[in-house]
């Protein structure tokens, strides 16, 4: 496996990929790898010649008080998980690679950004859809790989595709979760034994109103109360956003009907989680 | 010479080319072609295997109150004059196919575009960051080409190439000029005969800069009000602005010093007209 520091060393490895006629899969990481980036370099490996995965912790998505600092990072420990997902290449650049000091171009995503996590975190999106615009035009892969747990995400990522009209498909891949439902995400090191009881809320709540939707409730209200009385009888727990939306505008719906987004996010402790499920009703 | 209606049309072109190993320039223009224009497709015609113009009028530069209704169009003039040139496919899209109904994305590219024509044309060259992205994924050249007299777009959009990492030449070709030395412009067009005397006051007020500079003065404000009383002797004058910046950051000089961009737009009646030029001091 080959690890590339920066542009220069992506761009050849490519070149040489392209001239011989090889197909490119890239899966975007912050690194500190689970099982959920690896079901994604997985999908990569079957669907594409060559692998790249690209490691790193993108400051642009950050807000100013979020944790940029403590995000976990461990190089070695991903070059290994990387290599047992016979990924070919790890994109490996620093913050001055990607962000020279007189950097100055932003990609943006409207509407689709203005509601959960976007209302939560602002700029946190025109962070993503810069940094992927990058990734996608220093390795012009064939295929880009999002995981699902970060629905609006990969939503926000399918709509710049589109719009921008970059030559890649998006592949999206399931939320991968723990045996008790909790969906893996590398912030989940952040919880200390008790906080990780406390996370399981999450999904509980989430299948709780996959239950009430399906036993016919359909008052946008209800559920969400139900919802939010089940994280909140889990301790050090706080509702950021309990949401009931379009799964493909994202907007909020009036009445549950169609295809469906349930999604939440949840401060346990100090350590914000998110995860959502998608319904057809 | 091939006349390409739709983004299908151009991505089948395109790989075809690709798969022959041939090398492509694109030349974007929005139509009405004149020499400037020519002189980008011969250019780009020396530089590469294939040449594709683009020729569309792209709504999102345009302010509410500008001219986007009447910007002259000729398709058949311009199918003549580019076939002249060498061109080997014209992408002639509708506003439908670029834009459509929910598109949301947009490129910006900061601090560059706060001045000159970007602090007059507010959203304007988020308009062109957003469409030449547009461009560059579905034509996916290798070199693309711009003219200088739109020397701030030049500035911006090689910023742009450079912070979301294209892999794409940007090659700037001087302005083509009238004998009077009056910059080519499809807005030349709206002139009567009257105006378009008094557009020679540009290029005049320009080489009376070039002059003063070069026989030393160094004040800025000298220069410009030298300038400024030039464009203003001509009838039907009115100046929207008059720079002298930094060639390179487009930011306003104290002292006249370095790489300098003298640049300035002017109302010629109705017709906003531009042009500038670059001295190392």
């Amino acid at each position: 496996m080959e690890l590339l520091k920066n542009i220069v060393a992506v761009r050849n490895y490519v070149s040489q990929a392209k001239k011989e006629g090889k197909s490119i899969g890239l899966v975007p990481t912050m690194g500190y790898l689970h099982e959920g980036h690896l079901s994604l370099a997985r999908k990569a490996r079957a669907q594409n010649d060559i692998v790249i995965m690209s490691i790193f912790v993108n400051p642009t998505q950050f807000g100013p008080n979020e944790d940029l600092e403590r995000y976990p990072r461990d190089l070695e420990r991903d070059k290994k998980l990387a290599e047992g997902a016979r990924v070919d290449a790890i994109f490996f650049p620093s913050a001055e690679e990607m962000y020279p000091s007189n950097f100055a171009t932003y990609v943006h995503v409207e509407v689709l950004t203005e509601v959960l996590c976007g209302a939560s975190r602002p700029g946190h999106f025109r962070g993503v859809t810069t940094v992927v615009s990058k990734l996608f035009n220093i390795v012009q892969p064939d295929r880009a790989y999002f995981g699902l747990k970060d629905y609006q995400q990969a939503t926000v990522i399918k709509r710049m595709v589109e719009d921008l009209n970059f030559p890649i498909e998006i592949v999206t891949v399931p939320t991968y979760r723990e045996e008790d439902g909790l969906a893996l995400s590398s912030r989940n090191k952040y919880l200390s034994p008790e906080q990780r009881q406390s996370a399981r809320s999450l999904y509980r709540a989430l299948k709780l109103g996959e239950e009430l939707i399906h036993s016919g409730e359909r008052q946008v209200e209800v559920v969400k109360e139900a919802m939010s009385k089940e994280i909140l009888a889990h301790p050090e727990t706080k509702i950021d956003y309990i949401a009931i939306n379009n799964a493909e505008t994202l907007q909020p719906l009036d009445e549950i009907n169609g295809k469906i987004l349930l999604a939440l996010a949840v401060w346990v402790g100090s350590t914000r989680l998110i995860d959502n499920l998608v319904l057809e009703v």
